[in-house]
């Protein structure tokens, strides 16, 4: 029977303690939540979400066409003139998911006879842009300059190094100098995803390139997700006008999508603007991490010291993540449990995320449910 | 210097005639829109932009996080729930695009030892699946199902054959049945996207699947976009509900990327309880390409007889194309412009598409401005 082996591998998952389900919330959840990734806590902020109700009235419920038909509107250029002035760099180009900006930013600048350097913990849409990219791609050591030097003194020809500024499951950070510096040695190209920092590091949260002196390089291409710090949805790339208008003629995910729709241009260009407005939603957002960091580890808990606003909690199985965070919701609390396939080295987590907007007390209350439930 | 080579490729465009640039358009422009997507007209229907705005000041400017975190709301479950009923299939599951949608559902469905068998005319989102997929591609001849036939015969292991339901370029419809027969004698799964169909095709609009008798079967899976006659962004995988629980656990697009924002979701849904109260929408789109056709073709144009809403103009060259589309907006209508690499035959075409909302009288004008506009 066409898709048997499915009933198979659903029964591996299920023996594995690996099945994932959905869990619809409703509009008023009272759960305090530590699991999203909105780290300014601007995706209910009125200005945000008017923001998108007013871009569908003017714009239409979507963009009716791929953005080199129909879909770009002057909201989407102001939206990329905006984005790149904030980030520090020539211009920019958003797409409707951080994915396919991703996808489209190393398969456009991977091109067939380079070779792309990938971050052994990349995140996913990285990794499919490799495997889709016409170029070659070696995978090195996770944040180390000198894997990336190593890799690069094999090749000749076109080079990129590809990395996350911040990677998402530990919410480590990625030495983007020490790459850059790599990149420059060999002549290579840095592209760099800054989901986990647009919003929260750098000057009132210019990100990650910004804060490691590398915005408006002739040679660094960032990626950004629209849907974190901005409480949108979509995704960016970020860079010099060459290789944007590279982007726009080569990127399949770029040509063969509709653009992004109004709402969610409108509300991210709410969200930058308030920012803009209140950069110290950066600072405080690190600050939270810091601070539930600290106490964790007090308490023992083996957290990960957060270099952005993801602080990650080891568990003991992918069985007891589960249970574990099953446990705090049924406290009040929602976290992020992180389990195979979704963590690189095997290892079980919680993830806790530090929102701009958590109080003080809301911080020690979820500090005291996950002790209180810990396995 | 990095990207360097970038040049290179852009000298080479500009002497194909090749380049492509944006043209951002303002909220009230006046051109005759035969560009878009939005064959029912539904992008800036007030109950659809309400439906948008509406969702995001109830529900936030984005999901907040990916699916099996926290950006699953009971608004996507609703949708969900809607589209599988209205489409016939037992379940669904929403994504951030429909290009994301059909990375998901090949991925998911051509595992490691599979078949996939893709039309030779497939979407570039089916066919980067394809490639991201951990099965073998075997491309085949352009609907003929004696192709998939041939190629089934000679794997053993799991198979799926992939195809577009209406073909975006010319507008023609594929042989559902005959894929699904070819199928059937060899327990294969077929997948088919109908992005050009739902909305158009089938009673009231239920699309292509329903329209070849398919619905609700437990070997096909269907792929949609919330951004064509929804008026939406999106996209989505219909079918049986062991393939979605299946997708849900395996598919990266959908496992790492944040959901779906409340506002399209919003507007999807608000667009499709208008179709499901007004389904002459969808005959009446077909109507209208089936008009532009026969007008065109009786004033010798070369057109392809429209088994959808899109209708396909040849033209001479990628230059006088470009020039055509450019003499049709000065004149006040807007077409799109298909070139390679867009076209997989390497022959430009306009590219019209009839809105179910054009009058007698737009449909007069858009004829006579493409043919004294014509090279």
């Amino acid at each position: 029977m066409a898709f048997g082996w499915i009933d198979d591998q659903a029964e591996l998952r299920r023996r594995a303690g690996l099945v994932r389900t959905l869990r619809p919330r409703p509009a008023d959840s009272p759960l305090l939540d530590l699991a999203s990734n909105d780290y300014l806590g601007l995706a209910h902020h009125p200005e945000v979400t008017e923001g998108a109700a007013e871009a569908a009235r003017t714009w239409g419920g979507g963009a009716t066409g791929s953005r080199l038909v129909t879909g770009t509107t002057e909201l989407h250029t102001e939206l990329e003139r905006e984005l790149a002035d904030f980030c520090g760099f020539e211009a920019a180009l958003v797409f409707s998911s951080g994915y396919a900006a991703n996808l489209a930013a190393v398969t456009a600048l991977g091109p067939h006879g380079s070779l792309i350097v990938s971050d052994a913990g990349n995140h996913a849409s990285l990794i499919d842009g490799c495997q889709l990219a016409r170029g070659t791609t070696q995978v090195v050591a996770h944040a180390e300059p000198d894997a990336v030097r190593k890799a690069l003194q094999t090749h000749d020809g076109p080079a990129v190094a590809v990395s996350d500024t911040v990677f998402s499951v530990d919410g480590d950070a990625a030495p983007l100098a020490g790459l850059a510096e790599a990149c420059r040695e060999y002549g290579a190209g840095l592209v760099v995803d800054d989901a986990h920092g647009l919003g929260v590091l750098g000057d009132g949260g210019r990100g990650a390139p910004y804060a490691a002196g590398l915005a408006g390089a002739d040679d660094v291409v960032v990626t950004v997700t629209l849907s974190k710090s901005l409480g949108s949805q979509g995704g960016a790339v970020l860079g010099p006008a060459r290789v944007i208008d590279h982007l726009v003629n080569a990127a399949r995910t770029f040509i063969f999508d509709t653009g992004l729709a109004p709402a969610a241009a409108g509300a991210a260009l709410a969200a930058l603007r308030l920012l803009r407005r209140e950069p110290e939603r950066a600072a405080r957002a690190r600050a939270v991490a810091g601070e539930l960091h600290a106490r964790l580890t007090a308490e023992g808990h083996q957290a990960v010291r957060p270099d952005a606003a993801v602080v990650s909690v080891r568990a003991p199985s992918p069985e007891e993540a589960v249970r574990w965070a099953a446990d705090c919701r049924a406290a009040g609390l929602a976290v992020g449990c992180f389990r195979p396939p979704s963590v690189p080295d095997g290892i079980s987590r919680l993830r806790l995320t530090a929102r701009a907007d958590l109080t003080d007390g809301q911080i020690e209350r979820a500090v005291r449910v996950i002790g209180e439930t810990r396995p």
